[in-house]
């Protein structure tokens, strides 16, 4: 929490997204054969996936056990999760007609198991380690709903934008009111900090994310803010837009691995802090490998405060837990981004 | 030719990655039902392939219709290519002992339909255009040898480098040679310029890049420079690599659409040319915002030598062919860059 306010912290803090996944043989135990829409409708699954990296790491935060579809599916658009896929969309947007579908999300009657299981994740965390709610920013998730599902070239949705501007408005601004409810529930529910997902964003130019995707962001961030907890906003291959998505008025800007942190820190500007940003392919290198770019991560981070500790994205699930736990372990022992000297 | 070395020319010179391919209606007709490696394999059929987006859009390069792992599938590796997927390897690289499979590619007994291919395309064109050829850089086809197809995370290739050095370097140099062969027998039979796609490198962080791609990159690009003949290398996603890149020694360098040309420029720096920077995507658009796009990209071209006008990737299947006939049309009208004036 410090960290994202650029504040002094005892130690560099550090968490891994998607730390509660398949690489943990206690998760892959407790979600069995259900799918992972039916796992997060589960609260008290749910939360026990959210605490199992917590225990078993000791990292500095708990990201709630959910995934960006789940105000979509909430409101009965039809998507699912495929395993080793992502979000499908039963009949993607193509029309006014399609968005118009996109009813209003009432986290408390659409969704009630993402507050019920945030509420048992803060009681047993005991305030040891804040809990991160997280939502998709409008862009990413109505890249899904145009394309169908995960996409290499995103022709569909830049034809959208592009062609059709009224349509790609009314779209974002409904995501963007989704996004809202969703991350004020979370925060009703005990969440202290959300980071919002647009992890897309890096296949869109300069000119395109400042047109057709940080208005909408910029209203969920605002949003959040006046809820009075800070925020991240991550994405990948995002080089080009650090800028303008520090503009787009978060606390936090996630970084990925192609951008060195220094670099990035220059790119976001002072006053805003900055997390990651380790390749998540690097933790399955042998663990020499993975501590010495661990160790250059912190030292592009330098000594001004405002740096958490992250891969550049999620957690592969291939990676040994054994290289997350030396990773926590390192990280607390040697960052140096705004620890207070004895 | 003379864009491509920074030298004045008529008018801004222009031609698509992928001109040949399923945007084109007489593309379909004479591919038919065969795979694309035996298209590819037929000289007629993939000279014919090569000429049909000279005839119809006016481009100033006819790109040879071929495949960067022909030179894998030409020695017997067991590599295809799927239609909507990429190519994909029947059993990947794990090992030294499959990296030794990898025996060095003798273009004229292994391959001679690519230099019989080439050799109709230049008596067809006389002299009007030239004929680019290319490959693969060494780093994008280990990524298809390791991973054994497409790949999102790169996490075995990633692995294979930070965790066996001499197996990875015995890997691109292997794949060093096959590239350069190929590249010197496709200049012999006629082509005057020849583009190394390292299509993926923007996957890899500065260090990685510099360490892990570099070098075998450099090498071929070095005996391209033996050959006589210019050299474009690209790649997608390289915003951080641009530097980088220019230093591998090609003339051009290829910019996809994340970065503004003009601030691809200063990171390519002086006295090397640029090529792109469209998004593939934006031609699906209304004509207008195609027009308004490309005259953006030549705008930032600005007035300075060295400037081949290209989309920023491959030009998608439902691309219309008219509006990359308009394309032409626009970029040879208003083009600026190193322009002769009357």
């Amino acid at each position: 929490m410090r960290a994202c306010l650029c504040h002094p912290v005892p130690h560099t803090p550090v968490w891994f997204m998607r730390q509660a996944g398949r690489s943990l043989p206690e998760y892959r135990a407790a979600r069995g054969a259900g799918s992972i829409l039916e796992a997060i409708a589960d609260p008290a699954l749910a939360a026990e996936l959210t605490l199992q990296p917590v225990r078993r790491y000791g990292v500095d935060g708990a990201v709630l056990f959910s995934d960006i579809v789940v105000p979509l599916h909430a409101v009965g658009f039809g998507v699912d999760v495929e395993p080793g896929r992502g979000p499908v969309v039963a009949q993607p947007v193509r029309s006014m007609a399609d968005i118009r579908r996109l009813r209003p999300f009432e986290p408390d009657d659409d969704a009630p198991y993402v507050g019920e299981a945030a509420r048992l994740v803060v009681r047993e965390l005991g305030g040891r380690v804040p809990l991160i709610g997280f939502a998709g920013a409008p862009f990413t998730v109505a890249s899904y709903l145009v394309e169908g599902g995960p996409s290499r070239t995103f022709a569909k949705v830049k034809s959208l934008m592009h062609g059709n501007r009224a349509a790609w408005d009314e779209l974002v601004d409904r995501l963007a009111g989704m996004a809202i409810a969703s991350l004020a529930a979370q925060v009703r529910a005990g969440a202290t900090v959300v980071q919002v997902f647009d992890s897309w964003a890096g296949s869109l130019s300069p000119d395109e994310y400042a047109r057709f995707a940080l208005p909408a962001t910029a209203r969920v961030l605002a949003a959040v803010a006046e809820l009075g907890v800070p925020s991240i906003l991550f994405g990948v291959g995002t080089g080009e837009l650090l800028g303008l998505m520090a503009s787009a008025g978060p606390q936090m800007v996630g970084i990925d691995w192609r951008v060195p942190l220094d670099e990035a820190r220059r790119r976001v500007g002072v006053g805003r802090a900055v997390q990651g940003n380790l390749d998540p392919a690097v933790c399955l290198a042998p663990w020499e490998v993975v501590a010495t770019e661990a160790r250059t991560v912190l030292a592009r981070a330098g000594t001004a405060p405002g740096h958490v500790f992250n891969l550049g994205h999620g957690v592969l699930p291939e990676t040994d837990p054994g290289v997350l736990s030396a990773l926590v372990e390192l990280v607390h022992a040697e960052g140096r981004a705004g620890v207070e000297l004895p």
